[in-house]
């Protein structure tokens, strides 16, 4: 059968291969090794439930073919002897707090998130001192194209944040955000406007930064929002060519970045009028009298406030899914306006999250007039 | 003793350590592997010559103490019972044809490519589409601080390769180019100027890209020559506020990326007056009549057309050393300006190019009437 060597590869590496069909060969070298497992990452996602066993061929080489993949971006890893480490054919994505393997399992009929002939945005990796935990950071920031073109303009601002685990630059490399924008931009289908990616962690001066990679970590939500507010933002307004006001400033995030985000926009109303919360954590969010300390007490005081709330999830995600959805109706009987996305057959993997940003992103910015396009 | 962990490392990683005084300490989960050793990359860096046996803890930990480092950034990788592997403590560095681990180790009293309190540029990631390749290409450019600060002002563009089995991301993940600039430009050392940093392969249309991991690659530079004159130049002019002409053209690169900088500086003197060749593999040059073409034939010619011709090389690097030296000798003698700068006592590594970049930046784009002042 027709089988290519998976886009998400190291240049030139050969495997691991993708079938016409989906399912998936691996391989690795490891000539005295007594046993060589396949771990994939995350929920099931096609390839199956790891640590599944590799076979032996006499060059050395060990080898898998799973099961026809589902379609999306899937981290996974080796053990070698017990040993959990990376393939050496892979690119490198930083998730699970480390650099990671991952298989791009790609789309029939699907391109949203394709480099397409279109105008490119440039990516930016800005570096920049935090006063809040006296240490360098660095940033990713999409200027859509039109932005270098354009010596005066001002842009609204996106802060997009990670989930746990990954960092600044998950967005990019695995969730493909600057083609997704490249090509709503470049279809009519979204304003211009800059995102901001930050990395979800921040530790007090002196202390070594620890990387949440289950739940929201250990106390550094706090930290991080003092470095959005106090940091970041001030920074970003101060470099680029933004909108610097609420009304022009958007956040949102997956998992762990998505209850940041919560956190945060519902902590800042003077900082923030759009927000989405993908495939989040929602503890406690049900009870709208005490949740986040009280943002939905005042239905109409919110309404008043905030110009979008967009909560999504995969079908495939059912603990998250469900806490979304009754969080929506939740809202929803109170009279707080909500959006509930639901995508498709996706688990808590990237591709859910390009598909919420796909979405989100048209909402944004809109005038009141523009709400009936949707 | 007093040890930290490498700054190399990914986030929150407590492991390689290194201490006061040099000496590194690696360490890896592997429980059930019979042999684990340490391969550091490339020439003699103090760690010692590989594969060295790890030492197996009760807990299933390995672990190996190495002699002080050379200081400096030294690629390494772990073998798990025959398995060539990136260290999952490490963050990783796309060399030798995979995202491989590194180690940095710190110069005492040198901060020249340390991130500093001045004005940062951006570092943009860059997608194009070439007509060579007929496929996407992923570019790095270095636009100084003041470029976003000045809407009009146009700057001269450098053109700065990586060595083999590395790519695009090279000069800044490794070679950390963006400090280096950033700190020159504050210090009024070198003049604000653009860096393009691309990868220096290319394969025809529907070939499957390979990597070159040795010397010159398999016939790729002819068509890299192509890309970066047809495609990535008129991209670059167009796309960004350049100052579009030869006179503010340079090309540099490292090894493999010198001499593809050699062979294509010298083969479109139209396009490029600055050459910078560091540590690069000098086949042949040494007979001026033949060498590239002839471009060395007429002495008086090439003092006309060219601005500067600087040649690298690490003391440590004893064959690219003599052969830039005798090079240089060679050149002098037929009356061929050039400049030869040693790296003290660094071998074929990143930071023989840092300083590299470091000298031979501020010698570009000078009119005349700066020569003097160096």
């Amino acid at each position: 059968m027709d089988s290519r060597p998976a886009s998400s590869n190291a240049r030139g590496a050969e495997y691991p291969r993708i079938e016409s069909d989906l399912r998936v060969t691996f391989r690795i070298k490891a000539p005295d090794a007594r046993k060589v497992q396949l771990q994939p990452g995350g929920d099931d996602n096609g390839l199956g439930k790891g640590p599944m066993e590799m076979t032996r061929a006499e060059d050395g080489t060990w080898s898998i073919t799973t099961p026809p993949a589902v379609p999306g971006f899937h981290y996974y890893w080796f053990l070698i002897d017990g040993a959990v480490v990376s393939d050496p054919a892979s690119e490198t994505y930083f998730g699970w707090g480390r650099e990671c393997s991952a298989l791009e399992v790609p789309e029939n009929d699907v391109d949203f998130y394709a480099a397409k002939d279109v105008p490119h945005g440039d990516v930016r990796i800005r570096w920049y001192f935090s006063q809040t935990t006296q240490a360098w950071r660095r940033a990713y920031v999409y200027t859509p194209a039109e932005y270098d073109r354009s010596a005066a303009a001002r842009y609204p601002v996106l802060y997009l944040q990670h989930g746990a685990g990954e960092d600044e630059r998950g967005w990019i490399q695995q969730g493909r955000a600057n083609f997704i924008l490249d090509n709503l931009i470049a279809e009519g289908k979204a304003k211009p406007l800059l995102i901001v990616m930050e990395q979800g962690y921040a530790a007090a001066p002196g202390v070594v930064q620890a990387i949440a990679t289950q739940g929201r970590g250990t106390g550094q939500v706090n930290l991080f929002e003092q470095v959005v507010v106090h940091d970041l933002i001030p920074m970003i307004d101060a470099t680029y060519r933004t909108l610097p006001d609420r009304e022009h400033r958007a956040m949102a995030g997956l998992s762990m970045g998505g209850a940041q985000t919560l956190q945060i926009t519902l902590a800042h109303p003077d900082n923030f009028a759009w927000i989405g919360s993908f495939s989040a954590p929602l503890r406690g969010a049900q009870d709208l009298k005490t949740a986040y300390s009280g943002a939905f007490a005042d239905p109409a005081a919110f309404n008043n406030r905030y110009r979008l709330l967009w909560l999504g999830a995969g079908t495939a995600e059912q603990r998250l899914f469900e806490a979304a959805q009754i969080l929506h109706e939740a809202l929803d009987k109170a009279g707080i306006r909500s959006v509930f996305y639901q995508s498709p057959g996706t688990a808590h993997e990237w591709l859910t999250w390009r598909r919420h940003l796909h979405e989100f992103v048209p909402l944004l910015f809109r005038s009141d007039g523009d709400a009936g396009k949707k």
